[in-house]
């Protein structure tokens, strides 16, 4: 049952990501009751469940608000029905496998009158709003993104990153630009980038990009894939008045050396909160500009082959 | 000396593209006089002609309005300063290097208040505006690009189209692009992409797109560099109500199979009766999807290695 102040919510796609974090977050939560649920395969006890979307569409209309969950070659043409639809919608990461079907999208739900919100978790980790409090106000002088994990040990058997449109070590690499685009202001710009793709894969398991904030300052990000041992998913920033650095994918916040901010995941709940005040206030969350960035390191960047990749 | 309804103009770069085009077309029209021009090695004679950009911006802050035909690896830091100084201004194709660089300058034009017009020339081939104007209304059921030309024998020893960045086939092929997405409505969509790069090469020698129209009609396009004998820059149109097809990059329209527009080329005079037309209105043209739809192509374009194109 939905008491008043909670907002019903459907639930499309029914597969690890939504049991390891958007059903639990929901249930945990105060904002949302997941009233139906949308999955060829998977079940939501207690929920309206549904196999086909079109059918869902057409028999909730009481429902208002929905949580896209599927694999991303289907995203877009779920939204695009849903925004038909009058549904504001959540669209998990990356929201969009094109700059194109972003605009599409974020056109569609302005003309629309729903909200838009597209997410990207990492944003929603402990020291990222801190440090973008931190950082407001500030003289950038130079930006260090260091982000190295092992493939094998966080992607073991998932063939399609690999594939073409599978954005390979921007798929992990993404996240850090989506913490980068919020904590500093501006459009970013990429001026040089460096592809290295195994021989055997479509897509790169490193990546080096050299971009600029719209100050001015220098940005430098190192992706790999191929790291063993301790793993790095750092971002460190030079300011006029001390070092920030986010550590841990964002978990972690560090000024000159200091720990500030730490503490347990909780980036789904600060997600869906983040929703229901967006839905509450009728306003869109919907910026692409770290799609865009990976789109401008593909348009720009230098490829050379690397080894080819045996998992 | 310049007539009060002649607009003072600055042009950056007396390079080939504008002692072609911009400097006989402006002398032609009734739009604009060279009042100034910028340049490290070209000049214009009657001209207040600089080499110092920086200097010029400083010393004629009489003139408000510039083209940049300047080579693109210039021209984003060109446009920016010329955008604070209050220019309005004209870019030529391609207007940025990423998309990332467009959206800056459309921000910025924007918060300044000044007219940004990013050209694309074959908008202005003789067929394109009537085709959009038959178009118009009508339902299109399909849309087939065929862009094949000799490298060879249009670009001899342009080495900076073969590096990162340089776009290779795409350097024709966005004018193919420009005229796409001038004549149909919407955001086009890039669903799949093929790449063929020459083993030697950094930039694609051939391409094939397939895209969606927002209305959902199939979009195919070829691009390739490696024709020898006739030439082709086709795009056909199929719609509920007749076939349009416009040959030779846009300069003869047909329908039906009959000629309806021909005669020569007038792209440039077209673009600075537009040009003149913007700033007197007070509005921006600076519409970046067809840079959009090749960042869109090599982000999810399939990769393929072809034999070495040696010039």
């Amino acid at each position: 049952m939905t008491t008043p102040s909670r907002i019903a919510l459907a639930l499309a796609g029914v597969g690890k990501i939504a049991r390891d974090q958007h059903i639990p977050s929901c249930a945990e939560g105060a904002d949302f009751d997941i009233t139906v649920a949308i999955s060829r395969n998977g079940r939501i006890d207690g929920a309206d469940n549904f196999t086909s979307y079109d059918e869902f569409l057409e028999k909730r209309r009481d429902i208002r608000a929905i949580s896209l969950c599927t694999p991303p070659d289907v995203r877009f043409e779920m939204a695009k029905k849903a925004i038909a639809s009058g549904f504001d919608v959540l669209m998990e990461k990356p929201p969009a496998a094109t700059i194109g079907e972003a605009e599409a999208l974020r056109e569609l739900a302005e003309k629309a009158g729903v909200v838009l919100f597209a997410t990207w978790h990492s944003r929603f980790a402990n020291g990222v709003e801190p440090a973008r409090q931190w950082l407001d106000g500030k003289t950038i002088r130079k930006v260090e993104i260091t982000w190295k994990e092992d493939v094998r040990r966080w992607h073991p058997g998932q063939a399609w990153i690999w594939e073409a449109g599978g954005f390979g070590v921007f798929d992990p690499g993404i996240n850090a630009l989506s913490i980068l685009t919020a904590i500093i202001p501006g459009q970013t710009i990429v001026e040089k980038a460096s592809l290295a793709f195994p021989e055997n894969r479509q897509q790169p398991i490193a990546a080096s990009l050299k971009m600029k904030s719209a100050e001015g300052a220098p940005i430098n990000a190192e992706f790999d894939w191929r790291q063993e041992g301790p793993q790095t998913w750092d971002i460190v920033v030079e300011t006029n008045s001390g070092l920030l650095r986010l550590a841990k994918g964002g978990a972690e916040l560090y000024i000159d050396g200091e720990l500030q901010v730490e503490g347990p995941d909780r980036e789904y709940a600060r997600i869906y909160s983040r929703f229901a005040e967006l839905i509450r206030s009728r306003r869109s969350d919907a910026d692409f500009q770290p799609l865009r960035l990976v789109a401008d390191a593909f348009l720009t960047g230098e490829r050379h082959t690397v080894e080819a990749f045996i998992e």
